[in-house]
């Protein structure tokens, strides 16, 4: 096929599936799906050639609304490469049925002729190993998704700088983008993980979703590790102080539904902030350091993590720039003997984490006491069938979003009652 | 002047005055102004002739953008009464200066024949003498004004019913429209307090302000307060643990330029809800009771004062309904022999004590871990030059506001990442 006439096929594909909504599945259905192992490959198969494209295409409608400036931007340019290339694979798949024979025509273009020598069954089992390797490679073409749409706003602001209004409407859309890419990589690796043999899992997990994910040790593993950084930085760490309050079942370990290594970036994140926090403010030279204190509270509704530290806090007037991508150091693509801080902290990792949180229904808080400390809340879905992802979907109010100015305040300062947490305030500028 | 005369008037007045906008004063200009006390009667005259109406006018555009159903309910209808009441009242000042004796012919239409036998020094200070008094009755005409607009609003809902967009209206308007009545009496109040010679007022405050206001002490009265009417109600009461860490002059006493009746009014309602929660989750049976936990903190920017209970807790779900006036007991006018529960709480008081904090670039916030407490945190600016009022403002933004739809929700729930905390959450239905 031509390159006119594979752009031509693309649009038409992209305001085809930008056209349906995406379709939240709840931690519950992932796992029930999951567990039923042998009978639903095909299903799978069938779901996901429909549902990655219409999340691929409603993100990337999206994008084609950011400024023309960012748009020709190299690392968005590299960026969008990655999205029609993967688009673009996915759709191969889009008229072959695993039970279907009709699907030869469509084969033909993309398989070789050895094809036509296998038998129905071999046939639908080579498509669905092709689907499942044409997902994995694609998780892999995505891994730097993240760093190089920063640097692509780096980029930008180099060269262009940024005004509010822009800076606003990046905010509005890296929350999207980057909530997208979390969705299409949780339902890719789940995929993957059920039924690509070479792929190994923990044997209490279905995919990546631990049935019995316990809180604590999650907890446990994050502080290590980042005790490990913070010694390895400071020479000095805080000592953890966990307690757990069951609301629901008294004195019995606390558990949830969850994808463990989303929890963990979460809490490894919170930790690593609250001991840098407490050393830097107690100082390097401090004989004892005031513990790290963690709360894991379990409601009918909530699970509640709170990380408290007595690291100095910070003034509420800091608190959104924290969240702001643009105020946010950009992650770096990784280097080989990459010399970044382990603890630089104030990177992308806040406002991801609150991502990550809020991709089940969930969210994550910071609320500090200037002088003394800050609290770092987590709040899950107890119930599986309660944490239904949260996704962006593209339609007039998100297109209009990016036309619209901001509008004047209507309030004698930068306060905004309706406005957003992420807004950045007018009173700050741009660190360019 | 006949009635339709008047009303020309007044509409010109709320066109004039309506296009200014208000001017907020800091802590801090409100003190210096109001210690220099023996010049500034007329200074203070001065500005609040020009001040108030615009203060007026501002919101009673802002009322006159209110569904039509909603205008017309009596009670509101009677608020509206006593805003124009009192704007015609101020206006009779409009062109009296102090010390300009071509006020003769203005102060005709209002004062006795006898002024004209004054000499121009006693003609000041009658004038003075009679704003002052105007100011006095203005802010006795309007106590009940938070109950009767809230009795309109249940009105409205019983004779009309209210749907998600009036109510969002509602709740946008009323937080504007309690907000500049908290300012106007504000000013009120510190011109009375200052130049009234019947007004007694602390011997260290000025006005209504104290310039060392120890945080602690209001903690504890509104402590003993709350534990007084808990005591009463459920013959038990949670004790008090307070904590003050002051960042900036370690274990020195933690004051702030403050007006102590709001602080009062933010933490009485505080640990009320705290103290309720506690007793409620363990039992009125129980033998002892986790204590009520107050920490006290200064930094640099903020004086953050959290209150925390151990009292199950409120799920995350529940959380903007606690903030919402539609959905909260709306406050009853008093009556004598009045027979309302002293700790029925989540009235309006929450919403309410948030605009006294937010009134002087304050915030308060619920943090809740259910399963177990919550945490309430109130954040005032430690600076009383940063401690500017927050006004609204009478623009296209506001205005524009009561006409446009919600939009659709851009996520796939109804989560708004830039919507507000404010706005009722789609899922839930009214309580009609």
């Amino acid at each position: 096929m031509g390159t006119r006439q594979m752009m031509q096929k693309l649009n038409k594909a992209l305001s085809r599936y930008g056209n349906f909504h995406p379709s939240p599945l709840s931690l519950k259905k992932l796992l029930d799906f999951g567990r039923s192992k042998n009978a639903c490959e095909k299903k799978s198969f069938t779901f996901l050639r429909q549902e990655l494209p219409v999340r691929l295409a409603n993100i990337m409608k999206e994008i084609n609304l950011l400024p023309d400036t960012l748009l020709k931007m190299p690392s968005v340019e590299l960026v969008q490469s990655w999205y029609i290339q993967s688009l673009t694979e996915i759709l191969h798949f889009e008229n072959k049925s695993p039970s279907d024979s009709a699907i030869i025509e469509n084969f033909r273009q993309t398989l070789t002729w050895l094809y036509f020598l296998l038998s129905d069954d071999e046939q639908m089992r080579k498509t669905l190993t092709d689907f499942t390797e044409t997902l994995y490679n694609i998780r892999k073409r995505h891994s730097n998704v993240v760093e190089t749409m920063a640097q692509g706003v780096i980029e930008l602001r180099d060269t262009h700088g940024i005004d509010h209004q822009t800076d606003s409407n990046i905010q509005y859309f890296l929350d999207r983008f980057y909530m997208s890419r979390i969705s299409i990589r949780m339902l890719i690796h789940q995929h993957v993980l059920l039924f690509s043999p070479t792929q190994e899992t923990h044997p209490r997990h279905v995919g990546s979703i631990d049935p019995n994910c316990e809180v604590e040790s999650v907890v446990l593993d994050a502080y290590e590790n980042a005790k490990f950084l913070c010694d390895q930085y400071y020479l000095a760490s805080p000592e953890l102080d966990l307690v757990s309050h069951n609301g629901i079942k008294k004195s019995s370990p606390i558990t949830v539904v969850y994808v463990p290594s989303h929890l963990y970036h979460m809490l490894f994140e919170l930790f690593k902030n609250a001991m840098r926090a407490i050393v830097e403010y107690h100082g390097t030279a401090a004989l004892d350091y005031p513990k790290v204190k963690c709360q894991v509270s379990l409601g009918k509704e909530d699970l509640t993590i709170k990380i408290s530290d007595q690291g100095g806090g910070i003034p509420k007037s800091a608190m959104d720039v924290l969240f702001n991508y643009m105020y946010s150091t950009a992650p770096q693509p990784p280097k080989s003997g990459s010399t970044t801080a382990p603890l630089a902290g104030y990177g992308y990792g806040l406002p991801l984490s609150r991502l990550y949180a809020k991709y089940f229904q969930g969210d994550l808080q910071l609320v500090s006491q200037e002088g003394y400390g800050t609290d770092a809340l987590i709040w899950l879905k107890a119930l599986s069938s309660e944490a239904n992802e949260l996704l962006p979907v593209f339609n007039t109010t998100s297109s209009r979003h990016y036309g619209t100015n901001i509008p004047t305040s209507d309030w004698s300062s930068p306060y905004t009652p309706r406005g957003s947490q992420n807004s950045v305030r007018t009173f700050l500028t741009f660190r360019i």
